[in-house]
């Protein structure tokens, strides 16, 4: 059983690589949900569903995100009327939040939720939201991005500032509004405490992956089993892939290379597999506490995506195992 | 001015003729929110949505609501993933209910929102709902309709019945929910007051007038202006023009007929506008205390309404006028 902490559309990447490296109903995904908002009283979880349709071969290839092939009338008749249309919803994709809302609305729970659409997209994997308890990640805005209006920081909401200003503007500062009071969802410890190997997936360390684990009690017991979790760098080559997270690591004192990748989560895991690129800096990680695994990480196709996650299977493999020793 | 008690499909059409008739921006709507509900967490004004597409000469001409050339990806997406689709919510529709949803809970009143909503489709009448307060139309099944559980009524809710049901089943009574506590939105008895003729178009008498009437202190406005409120039948000939108000009526202990619509609306209207093919029930609606002017009601195209609207607005000419002489 393997499972996988994920966000959004680096951990989809990943999880599609994952369910061809071994039986899809072997692997469960711990999604992020501080990133999830209501919006026109819709509820809406971006990282779940980018996972979904990611596994359900529906994916938008071109964002990521989405769905292929989707259409845009109601976003269209919304911005006529002169709605808030900057996040921006297919019709097609509608229907799963307005599914989701409806459902939450008649009392069942995230979990149960994920588990109807999943179903019915026809994904084996399991995937579970961190968390049902609402948990709304804030950012505060540096002073530089803040109006000149007297206030001296500005906090907004994740999705303002990821989509609605393209998160191109300096931070200062992120919190989980509610982590406090959240509990683990359904399943979730258990997936991690019976998991042969815990993924963390290459996705935001701050945003995403930093909220599920500060879930009071997923980092103890992640850190319980930290000889079995595998992170995979979402920074390569100094840079992030896609998203902010090399900015915002800068941004909020992280050092924005695998080393500073490898000092947020050396806690609760024991390896950091980084891309060929970074080979250079595999000492740095180990003075951190962990091993280092160089493997190309850059999942370019889907083909890329299930070599990586066949390395990080065979981890625990005798040294000289095909899949690379680690150092 | 001239102020219209409204509807959905029926009152729809007599406005779009009111508009032709007379200047639209002299023209104000007070609009049934009875049926309004909150679906998959989105808030829907049917009656207020049909008014506005149909005077924005955009509603599906097949159905009388929803709009022209509607797409219906959502709704699939929905069905597809189990959710409940039995309401159809087209693509572009959805625009306007994520728009009204997201207002309201910008906290904006109804009355704005609308505003809004009708300026954005270019109308240049004004829609109002009747209240900003929710109401629900309530309908309690006759035992007929009652699965045999040992209930002895069963009350669902008025889009179960009419869109989920089909209202194909029998019913022993109508309430509306809340309706105690509600209050006339902002301008809405000013429009009965200052109107020049205020005029009930052919709605459902029960649900869709009713609701309007009964909201507190608009009844007794309207009651006061009693000289100046024409109503039009909508039930032609024994039987409605559309939807279950014949059948509600009958089920209800009302008569099903010119003469059934006359008692219920005598005590605020003084005319009743009945069908040619009712001219035989003239005296019989007379007998109930109404004067009752015959004229086509049935608007099979724009222009009978037109027609029939400014009948209705000639009333108080003097006899002889090409409007046609009340009895």
């Amino acid at each position: 059983m393997i499972t996988v902490l994920a966000g959004g559309v680096g951990a989809a990447r990943l999880l599609r690589g994952m369910i061809r490296a071994v039986p899809a109903h072997e692997v469960t995904a711990i999604v992020n949900t501080a990133d999830d908002l209501v919006l026109h009283g819709l509820s809406i979880s971006p990282d779940l569903d980018t996972v979904t349709y990611t596994l359900a071969e529906a994916v938008n290839p071109e964002t990521g995100w989405g769905l292929v092939g989707e259409t845009w009338q109601a976003m269209d008749a919304l911005e006529q009327l002169g709605g808030a249309a900057w996040f921006r919803l297919g019709d097609r994709d509608l229907g799963t939040h307005l599914h989701r809302t409806g459902r939450l609305a008649d009392g069942a729970g995230l979990t149960e939720v994920t588990a109807e659409i999943t179903r019915a997209f026809g994904i084996d994997a399991r995937l579970l939201p961190m968390t049902e308890d609402r948990v709304a990640t804030m950012v505060t805005l540096s002073s530089d991005g803040v109006p000149a209006d007297g206030a001296t920081e500005m906090e907004i909401g994740f999705q303002d500032y990821f989509v609605g200003l393209r998160h191109d503007v300096a931070i200062s500062g992120v919190r989980f509004d509610g982590i406090d009071a959240a509990r683990p969802a359904p399943g979730v410890l258990d997936a991690i405490t019976s998991a042969d190997t815990v993924v963390v997936a290459p996705s935001n360390p701050i945003v995403s992956i930093g909220p599920v684990v500060a879930v009071p009690g997923i980092g103890k017991a992640l850190a319980d089993r930290r000889d079995n979790v595998v992170a995979v760098s979402p920074i390569v080559a100094g840079s992030a892939l896609k998203g902010p997270a090399e900015r915002m690591l800068r941004e909020l004192g992280h050092e924005p290379t695998v080393v500073g990748v490898a000092r947020l989560y050396r806690d609760f895991a024991s390896t950091l597999v980084v891309d060929s690129a970074d080979g250079e800096l595999v000492d740095g990680v180990e003075a951190e506490g962990m091993r280092c695994l160089v493997t190309p990480t850059v999942m370019t196709d889907v083909g890329v995506a299930t070599d990586l996650c066949r390395t990080l299977l065979s981890l625990d493999r005798p040294v000289g195992s095909p899949a690379g020793r680690p150092r």
